[in-house]
């Protein structure tokens, strides 16, 4: 747990960093979130991240409780305090405290802002990615708004227990359609025998991930073959290799689908590759 | 606000009445709750509200905290406290307090209990089933498992903004195929123009009404006839009466849908009688 948490106005030890009950972050998931990837003490391509914030408040017409500029420097400010040098900071705002009632209060309220910081082994994220994850396929069970980054994640918390239930990392998301939407908590992709690097295009049915938009911008740098699309569990079980976008795992192969082994069973070396460049093509802050 | 409320232990004023950021109900929407009415300082139906707690929870596979008897003396409590006469009692339990991540807890965490308690206008409220509600309808977007009453409600609190917006007290949700499932924070009903009492049955995609089960006593003993079924909005345009029911409103005439005036624009006498018999087949405790 974060030793150090912001809310609301104040830095609190994180035994009491607290926010009332009546807050609808609590009682409604009337809220959003944003996690940054921190290395070296600084953070990851936080400009893109709040501007998707900026955006899902906007969606649900919260109110931006403070400029981005302030935000941002709470959010170094949570990092320093808790001395994280690799790790992350998670930012969450919600509409506010107010007497319950499903319709947004008729009096304006303040919106509720905490931010945490932990750090994470570098070690262990490294060696999974040398050992590559398994992912398992589940039911699209969430609501056609995931685009908006609300913390109304029941479905993603029940995909993930079931994965890790059954042994897998992650699980895959597939729509009525027959096709992969995204994982619980990150961006799906695969590579084709022929070298194309084939993701979803970003509508309602998946989250727009920062690390998938950096992502685009590597590809494009080493001149790989981008494909926004939409693919089945089948056509992943048939690629070249496959992998995982996200803050906190950056670009995290995958070695298994459903039990069927991809490529060789190992990371792909282009997987691997772009999870090696990724940093130079992040903003630094 | 309730004015005192009880959190994990202890009753509280609300203003000091919190929870930990890191709690999953606050982070993941990763509980449940129950809401029962309030009558005479005493709990309207509360066994049948803790057998469905009883079953949200163990959906989720969330630990009860503490046996049934002991969270209805704490209801009880929290009503006493607050001095309420004629309002709600609210009830929450989310999985506990952990550090962030999408799965369940590995080492077992604390499941965290809030209660809080509300006197409601009873004027007001009589005075809304004097004159009947307006609803709309809107396209279903919740996930497929709202027969667990947990705390992601974002688009519930997004369908009754819409309604009020537009003039109207609720939203009713309208599936695929065309048929309301149930409204943001209550069960929807019609009347045939022969008499027959139309709700939809208790399937994955309503949540099974307290209320809604106690009308279907009332419905017995007054001989009406009851018809469990799936109904569109331009059945309900076209219905003879029309009410929603909920803990908080009982059963609540509803007079337009959608801009459609329901019957003659009046509360329906059907409707009003179930309202007016509704607390002989109610339990007290």
């Amino acid at each position: 747990m974060s030793r150090f948490a912001y809310v609301n106005g104040r830095y609190l030890p994180s035994r009491d960093a607290c926010v009332n009950v009546e807050d609808r972050g609590y009682q409604f998931a009337d809220g959003v979130y944003e996690v940054c990837e921190v290395r070296g003490g600084r953070l990851v391509d936080a400009p893109r991240h709040l501007a998707r914030l900026q955006r899902s408040l906007s969606e649900l017409r919260i109110a931006m409780p403070m400029p981005l500029v302030s935000i941002e420097f709470i959010m170094h400010e949570t990092v320093r305090r808790n001395r994280v040098d690799y790790g992350l900071v998670y930012l969450q705002i919600t509409r506010g405290v107010a007497r319950r009632d499903h319709a947004f209060p008729v009096t304006a309220v303040k919106p509720s802002i905490v931010v945490t910081a932990k750090n994470l082994s570098y070690e262990k994220n490294q060696a999974a990615a040398k050992s590559g994850i398994a992912v398992i396929t589940t039911p699209e069970n969430r609501w056609p708004r995931v685009d908006i980054k609300s913390v109304s994640l029941l479905p993603n918390v029940l995909a993930k227990q079931q994965a890790k239930e059954k042994g897998a990392s992650e699980a895959w998301f597939v729509d009525r359609d027959g096709c992969v939407t995204e994982g619980s908590s990150s961006n799906a992709w695969i590579i084709t025998r022929d070298g194309r690097v084939v993701t979803r295009p970003a509508d309602n049915y998946i989250l727009s991930g920062i690390t998938r938009a950096v992502l685009m911008n590597v590809l494009e740098a080493l001149q790989l073959r981008l494909e926004e699309r939409a693919f089945t569990p089948e056509e992943s079980y048939d690629a070249a290799e496959a992998f995982i976008t996200s803050a906190s795992q950056i670009v995290m192969p995958v070695i298994k689908i459903d039990d069927r082994i991809i490529g060789d069973g190992k990371p792909g070396s282009v997987s691997q590759r772009l999870r090696d460049e990724f940093h130079r093509f992040a903003y630094f802050s």
